[in-house]
């Protein structure tokens, strides 16, 4: 029969009724009369307390049992326990169960475990990847993730978007957005032999691409994972109106920083009849919503977070979620930060017109100068991507970022270019090669319509809404260069 | 401004307010005096009509800016028009708007429009994907899938499963659920350019493999794309106690059939304290919960594809929905096959114990025998994997496979084995390469608990919802030999 979550139990009224709890160990405390045992299940931060008291066993309580199963118990251990729910004497907790009878499911072996150590470093938990969601930290961080996700999903559903799975597999790349994976079923090791085999028959090194033949290759051409959906997102946006993606997308950028992760899960919003300001409007919905979602549905979890992760978490999302976030020019942004520097403000990389905007300076305009979100808006051309709608003045496109404290950028976003001759320009001059975008110019073609989307990067959302420093850390089994265990 | 969709005009009282509409043209139909325009913004089934009376337009009405626009409309353009929403006088719609002002967005040039055709067949528009969307059947396809990824996540979340993410890259293979993509880094051209070189060096072909270097490789060894995200949910599921998967996942067969997708979509439940018959209890409330979803919230859709696409859909679905699953044992349900046999049904592989439940044997006990959907558990274990729980019997694992009329099999599931030794034992019979899993195995080390889980394919699902025959048809972009357009 399956047992009730340890959330659930917590939150029922305690009536001497009995209950079946199941989890793994946290601690036992067993002291001359009283045995505590946390016990934890995953579903909560919260443990639930298993009390045994040797001088007034609980009337059903098969003390024997009990007694041979306590022996057995060390942390990590798991157990199905029955008992009575009644409301708990001691402070920290407003319900307890005491035992009347004990399983002990799963030992474990406290000179084999690898979380018996008091303080671990992510670091180490990292190469436990396997075990760590067994931790506080790691508990709520899956916790906050899930919360997230789903909060992601209601936002859309309830405004009238279809979700829409754009494909990993591709063979177009989105302009470069990043570096990218093949995906192949040609061995290397055969072309290393018909390598081989050439070259001893005296073949030229210039003809040694020939022996790769992509026509044998799965798809019959040489295939890459996706860097992002967008560009699928938008045929589907121009017929269903509002879609989003949410899935896994690839970059296989030799960053081995605790920012960035060769896999990593985006959700890319794309809606027809939306101009910039509807994006930004959005946008900033977006955030409050996510983050008034989990200030509300994850409290406990931050609550953990604000005190042993990141203090001032709670204070920091609770204000963001409040405010009203600014809106400002690239170009006035830029004067910001020029001013800034000639008043004393030091940066890496001086600001000038034209620059990409770094991390430090997009903190900069977030916490320094405004003290809260911003959206900056209208990039300059030559920093930006083909697809993004051009300006009258020639210089800019309707691009936004959203800046928030703590992170940088959040969001990124724009109004697509909708018109033929203008996108078709914009292709043309960065050099692209247009065969593989025919299905994409089509849009503009057939019924072309005004249109605006953004990205969010789902792990840096976690990373901001729990304040975990690492982006390995917020994900199950990160991947980045030399790194994929598990 | 952002236009309200026009699911929601249609179910909006009609009291002659003032509306706006964007969206496609479904067909115009211009008779002397009455103008009649199809608009369809993908948000639902139903077009919103407007109308143009010449002999008495709307007193607001700009009748030379619609006399002007009237000229550039086809099917496909993209409107955003204006006008007063009443009630229709017309049978077949509710509402209607009076036009008072129109403009044509993007216009669409009838000889150039791919889907100008009256009967367009799914080859053709699979070579079209990225215009299908706006046609009545992927519309309504795109829209039940997006309702059926939502109650995926709402059935879960409401029994307090947390949703996780299993990597897509990975270094290990879930024992050969299927045949894998590689993933690289690796140049195969400059791997073929070594190759030549070393040969013309005089390199025996036998160490021609040596030219392939994973260590250079982007994560140190070699990668491919996951076949599923099971053994990694495990990890989750005996930390969290009901974690559920929904993501991406790859095969790399060969196989050219209207049933197979080299990328699909899976849903990978993992419950802690979970046996098999509690397993099944929750497989088969996911079914129901699934199709009284769709049947509740996709109905125009449904009634559309059960019209159109697969007569008597809806009420095979109802059926289901409110069907008891039949339980019964692979024993038994071969020796049903058997008798069934001998009374004269024809199969193409002969049943017997030991073998393979085909699809034509899923289906014809699924439709034949028992009328109902099946669920088949105690498999012999030679025919399933390694991680089942294995019987006192010593032949047959607790697995159980979901089997729906028209389909088969729906959702394969298991208890996993929890015991170590047994495990292990499995393992080596198989001549598994262990030193991938010992991480899997750590779980049975460590606190180990009873737990079950199962796979359901989305793509399968959303066949089955639909009635499309080709599963190429039920994903926007779909992978599989020698295609990866778009």
């Amino acid at each position: 029969m399956v047992p009730t979550l340890i959330k659930d139990l917590l939150s029922s009224k305690p009536e001497s009724q009995k209950v079946t709890v199941c989890g793994w160990i946290r601690s036992v405390r067993d002291s001359k009369n009283l045995v505590f045992i946390q016990v934890n299940d995953g579903s909560c931060f919260a443990n639930i307390q298993l009390t045994f008291d040797r001088n007034s066993p609980s009337p059903n309580a098969n003390v024997n049992n009990i007694e041979e199963e306590l022996k057995k118990l060390n942390t990590g251990a798991s157990v199905r326990a029955e008992g009575l729910l009644i409301s708990s004497p001691a402070s920290g907790q407003a319900v307890e169960v005491t035992l009347e009878s004990l399983k002990t499911l799963g030992t474990c072996n406290p000179e084999e475990y690898p979380l018996q150590k008091n303080k671990m470093s992510m670091e180490y938990l990292r190469t436990n990847a396997h075990l760590r969601a067994r931790t506080n930290t790691f508990g709520a961080v899956y916790r906050v993730r899930n919360q997230m996700a789903f909060a992601v999903h209601s936002f859309f559903q309830e405004r009238g978007f279809q979700y829409i799975n754009a494909p990993e597999i591709t063979c177009s790349d989105c302009e470069g957005a990043g570096e990218m994976f093949q995906v192949t079923t040609l061995s290397m090791e055969k072309i290393a032999e018909l390598g081989v085999k050439a070259g001893a028959g005296g073949m030229k090194i210039e003809d040694a691409h020939k022996i790769v033949d992509y026509s044998k290759d799965f798809f019959g051409k040489k295939a890459s994972l996706t860097v992002s959906g967008q560009l699928e997102a938008e045929t589907m946006a121009t017929a269903l109106s509002r879609v989003y993606t949410f899935g896994p997308t690839f970059r296989a950028e030799n960053s081995n920083t605790p920012r960035h992760l060769a896999e990593f899960w985006m959700i890319e919003p794309e809606m027809a009849f939306f101009d910039l300001d509807d994006d930004m409007d959005i946008q900033e919905d977006f955030v409050k919503y996510l983050l008034n979602w989990a200030l509300t549905k994850c409290r406990s979890d931050l609550e953990f977070f604000d005190k042993r992760i990141q203090p001032g978490l709670i204070e920091s999302l609770e204000k963001v979620a409040k405010a009203k976030f600014v809106r400002i020019s690239y170009t006035d942004a830029i004067a910001k930060l020029e001013e800034a520097e000639k008043n004393g403000a030091k940066f890496e990389f001086k600001p000038y017109w034209g620059c990409d905007i770094a991390t430090e300076h997009e903190r900069y305009l977030t916490e320094k100068i405004f003290g809260c979100p911003v959206m900056v808006f209208n990039y300059p051309k030559e920093i930006k991507s083909f697809y993004m709608k051009q300006n009258d003045d020639g210089k800019t496109v309707k691009a936004v970022d959203v800046l928030v404290p703590g992170i940088g950028e959040l969001i990124g976003g724009s109004e697509r270019e909708e018109n033929y001759e203008k996108l078709l320009k914009a292709c043309e001059e960065r050099k692209m090669d247009m065969s593989n975008y025919q299905w994409y110019l089509d849009l503009r073609r057939f019924g072309t319509v005004p249109h605006s989307g953004f990205g969010l990067g789902f792990e840096r959302l976690i990373r901001y809404i729990t304040g975990m420093e690492n982006i390995r850390d917020v994900i199950p089994y990160p991947r980045a260069p030399k790194l994929a265990d598990f």
